[in-house]
């Protein structure tokens, strides 16, 4: 199977995939597009994926799969090994949860184009734009913080001691954080997570300044 | 299994649990929380969901499941019929990738938290703020229109002729915009398999008119 991966090194639902594509083993073509420049709003962009964004994972016949997390779920269930969820249902609901935490309470609000409309329609500067950012990562990341922090599950990971969905998510917005350089301390239990993720190979290469795209 | 649903009538993400809780044809007590009363801010409320955040699932023995995408891919699980998800990977991402337009690019930029953060930090007004709602709406639901209307795998329902995650989101979704108005005519798509849905008595008892807590 050759796999190409439609991304662009900075996102982080495109660190997401590209660590998950490393956990199991699968090698890709790496294809970059630049946000800021529009090369994801093309005719022939749009005709692949409708709603003009990355990460897409295009299959030797063409097909294409969108959604980050959607995908990583498609990974998980057609190449098992390593898994990326628990066995047992309870498990599973944790991990997701945990991934959704990030996923649809923080990364929604704190990419590009949202930070180019609150820029253009509230006239967001810097300073604004990056306490809205911060405000976002904070309340979710303190609730994320007790949660891992109050429970028995997590271990060196955020669910036992192999990494999955959601340490994926969770190393994904940490370097997105750094975009606003928001640092870890506040959250010792993510920041410890964070730096084991950080020393593996398969997280490592799929971190937004080890890509070739990046500035 | 007796189920207690910690929720709130207009919540989107709290309709979608309910309509997931329906179509399993699972029973459950209904406990309303006023969001914006702060109901969920209490520290009784903080220790069981420290995200501070509807809808919970809580189980007889105490023990509860967060984020409603998470918890119906758990009941899904526990318990398989009517299946919410097809059986083959590739439909399986197709559902997933439908219902993330909606979970990770609609709601989470429109729920009561963010809409509240742009009036006291940009001062949006009534009209900023449904623009901002109906922004990215249209975002989105232009995309999803594209991609359920040009595909084949689309039935009655987003995915062939059986309800399941996509269409519990769309569902949601649709009421949530007739907050701000926003009618579904643009959509032809997404207004037949709405008014498919709205015909499953699963769905329209989910509905936010038809919950205890509505005003």
């Amino acid at each position: 199977m050759t796999l190409r991966l439609h991304n662009f090194f900075r996102s982080s639902t495109s660190t997401r995939l590209r660590a998950a594509l490393n956990l199991k083993g699968l090698g890709y073509e790496y294809v970059p597009y630049a946000l800021r420049k529009g090369e994801t709003r093309t005719p022939d962009y749009l005709a692949m994926n409708p709603a003009g964004l990355v990460p897409v994972l295009e299959r030797a016949d063409g097909t294409v799969l969108t959604q980050s997390l959607a995908i990583i779920e498609w990974l998980d269930e057609r190449h098992p090994e390593p898994p990326l969820l628990p066995p047992d249902p309870d498990g599973r609901a944790r991990v997701r949860s945990l991934a959704y935490m990030i996923a649809c309470e923080i990364h929604p609000l704190n990419n590009l184009r949202v930070l180019g409309y609150i820029g253009e329609t509230f006239g967001a500067d810097e300073a604004a734009t990056k306490a809205w950012f911060t405000h976002w990562v904070c309340e979710t990341f303190d609730a994320l913080e007790k949660t891992l922090s109050g429970s028995p599950e997590t271990g060196g990971y955020c669910h036992g001691d192999a990494p999955g969905l959601a340490d994926i998510c969770l190393y994904a917005q940490v370097w997105n954080n750094r975009r606003f350089d928001i640092e870890t301390e506040r959250w010792p239990t993510i920041a410890r997570i964070f730096a084991a993720l950080d020393a593996l190979p398969a997280f490592r290469d799929a971190a937004p300044p080890n890509q070739p795209d990046a500035a």
